[in-house]
């Protein structure tokens, strides 16, 4: 039995007990859902062992300082030992559901309709963690072997929606039973239902804030307006300064360390239909795009560093005018920062910019909260992503093209504390309303990713000799 | 009698009778104090009577909205009926005396300590109305005449202490009775008691508000950072353009209508002691003086136009980060203007010039609040200010200078309503503590101010003919 021949025999099956783990509100953000959590890696890892999945473990998280929740790991190891090992992740918890009354079916109660099935968590990411369960059966099956290919270490965190808290220190603890090759992500989305695609990497982030004081009381703009230096005059002038009239983020050495884009990422990039006038709907009814000269609008987003004012006040912001010169002003910066970026060197840079280009007669306080989050990538032409383009490409029948995300997450820890490159399988759809009412997954793409998966340890238990 | 003798030998009547006017606590700015301005308008008017003044007036101000507070009014025409009309402006309400506790003595107890006199109002304003009362009696008992040589017509305004609301009306209304030649303003300070100086012009003031619109709601800054404009940095921007690397403001036409200074104000201003230092400590220990190039800081803040953001904020202000592209940003701005601009060219030339420098994608709104204050000048050399100089300089024995205002009020209504030129004779100082505790006024200056009053009408008699 080949390998789409058994995922369409147990079809059936595969959702009824997804449907079953949806049912449980595992919303991590809730502290009175917190059981519920606890429920749900008690749900899977009982699930696991069903499957045969010879290791199946849930590893509590938390500090000193109170618990965290529960990941649950599971391994089914090849049986050659000198097979590459790879560690897929996901995540079991899931985002609040409010407003409720949004909802046309019940968040927890999963519902099929058309192709659709209905449920808080049935895209991100129980879906997309659930159709490795069934890729690795496929794959065996098709191969009338009793292990996979390679060793598949599971990891299925349980606090992605509430900010990954204690995940760091989960991987530094149990490092060497996560020792890898490579890390399978299922936790992004694709271009489209009809354009499948991979993500290769996620941008990095770290913020700032920056305060400048000018005289130590407000003054009477009467008495001493045009005669002393005006915080917000300042603050104006420095972050006008931060980008040049190409658009260009202007700390010194910023662009040093970017990995370019290559040729053919940005030829595959183009080949992506992409509507900029919809996108700019979807970006608040933007009335026009942008950003660095010379890139595209999805270039920009995903594959080049920005620095973002997020945030600016000073002197008098209540109602009618009060005529002064404020003693302050302050900003809230942030920097999405891309393949080869290091956020603490951008903090020292802006540091060091702000330092260099404050006024005479004013103070500059430069606060960075934080190490920030590194930028994640695997190179298109690198083995895994390779490999993994080849399982999908035999999966969907058609070309994979290539994405990024622009956003940051707790992807970089994994591939920072495991040394390993990330290669990211999923087939969640931007319309499937994740974080919303009526979040959904699109059941055919759950059984062709589960295809992919199969081939997928196939492929890299080749590409990662 | 000289004039000198007949003040000394009014002494003691002139305080015992200002002492009185003193302990009425007319503060306009407290609704519970408002029974208290009208006590203190008719105590005027019954002195003023008392004094022989042939014409003393309560007027009554307010609209159909609701009553205001009144003013005084006093006529002394004199003999010739060819002679020039002068009205003198001052004000008998005063500021609130919170906090009570750190006043030495009650504010409304008038309390003699060595040659100053403690109250509220007694330098802001009761003390500079009242050296009037007494200088015009010196001057008809030394020119031996029942009548004084210019027709004077004392105003007394109950409504400066709380934005003269009803100010501007009241002098249209009164127009015809307050028909001059020229308008003598005692309501300011001199450089110091040591170097007795006149003001020449107080600057004029407009507002705006700015608003700049980008996408409909805040953006995820790692999903669309750096692909669509964000309104802080347009903001930044927008405000680094007001002022150009001289500090100059960069709207067109901005200084097209300043009168410069001439050579000798400025000549004349150099003379003044100033200590930049202690100015910086007074300006809220500002560590370094800054403004227009080419000009001192008192030319800077009496005589240069300037553009101030009082205010500025947007996007997210509150604790911790917020990765967004903000959907707007505002700013609130001042404009200080001197002799010759118009409230409303500057204005006009702020709307055009925001919409010039707005950003494709930005949508930008200005809303300026009212019509302004116009700036008031009389220049150093014109007649009534240099006829006044010479009675300042009979009374004090020595060289007047010449300072001017950095700061805006209803004297500009008064030269505007009233079509006549303002003359500054006023002998308050800076370390008055006017608006603060424990206000006093220098009992010997008031004598001089008293002098130099009778001298006045002699000099404008002539001067104004």
């Amino acid at each position: 039995m080949d390998v789409s021949a058994y995922i369409q025999a147990n079809r059936e099956q595969f959702f009824a007990d997804l449907k079953e783990w949806l049912a449980i509100p595992s919303i991590s953000g809730n502290p009175a859902h917190h059981a519920d959590v606890g429920r749900s890696a008690e749900w899977l890892a009982a699930h696991l062992r069903g499957l045969g999945w010879p290791t199946v473990e849930v590893w509590p998280t938390g500090t000193p300082d109170g618990p965290g929740l529960p990941a649950v790991f599971a391994e089914w190891p090849a049986e050659d030992p000198d097979a590459p090992s790879v560690v897929v992740y996901g995540h079991h918890d899931v985002q609040p559901v409010e407003p409720l009354e949004e909802w046309d079916t019940d968040p927890f109660t999963p519902t099929e309709r058309g192709d659709s099935l209905y449920a808080r968590g049935a895209s991100d990411d129980k879906g997309q963690v659930f159709f490795h369960t069934l890729g690795v059966r496929a794959g065996m099956a098709a191969a009338g072997s009793g292990a996979p290919p390679v060793t598949i270490k599971l990891l299925v965190e349980g606090e992605e929606e509430s900010g990954s808290v204690h995940f760091a220190d989960l991987l530094r603890e149990r490092r060497d039973r996560l020792a890898c090759d490579a890390i399978v992500i299922s936790d992004t989305t694709m271009w489209s239902a009809d354009v499948p695609s991979m993500c290769t990497g996620m941008r990095g982030l770290t913020e700032a804030e920056v305060s400048l004081y000018g005289p130590s009381t407000d003054l009477h703009s009467g008495s001493f307006g045009g005669a002393v230096p005006n915080p917000l005059h300042a603050m104006a002038e420095l972050l006008a300064r931060l980008h040049d009239e190409r658009g260009r983020v202007t700390l010194p050495g910023f662009y040093d360390d970017v990995v370019p884009l290559t040729d053919e990422e940005r030829e595959l990039f183009a080949r992506l239909p992409f509507d900029e006038a919809a996108w700019l709907r979807t970006a608040g009814d933007s009335r026009a795009a942008y950003g660095e000269a010379g890139y595209s609008t999805l270039e920009r987003v995903w594959a080049r560093p920005t620095a973002e004012v997020n945030g600016m006040w000073g002197g008098h912001t209540g109602p009618g005018g009060k005529t002064i010169v404020p003693r302050e002003a302050h900003a809230k910066l942030s920097f999405r920062l891309v393949a080869g970026q290091e956020p603490v060197k951008v903090q020292e840079a802006f540091r060091q910019w702000v330092a260099a280009h404050t006024p005479e007669g004013i103070r500059a306080e430069v606060r960075v909260p934080g190490g920030g989050v590194r930028p994640c990538f695997s190179p298109i032409d690198s083995a895994g992503v390779k490999a993994a383009r080849r399982a999908m490409e035999r999966a969907f029948g058609k070309e994979i093209l290539f994405t990024r995300e622009g956003g940051s997450g707790p992807e970089a820890d994994l591939a920072d504390i495991l040394e390993a490159p990330l290669i990211f399988v999923a087939v969640g759809l931007d319309e499937d309303r994740i974080h919303a009412p009526n979040e959904k997954v699109e059941m055919p793409l759950l059984l062709k990713a589960a295809e992919a998966a199969a081939h997928l340890w196939d492929e890299l238990a080749t590409a990662l000799r």
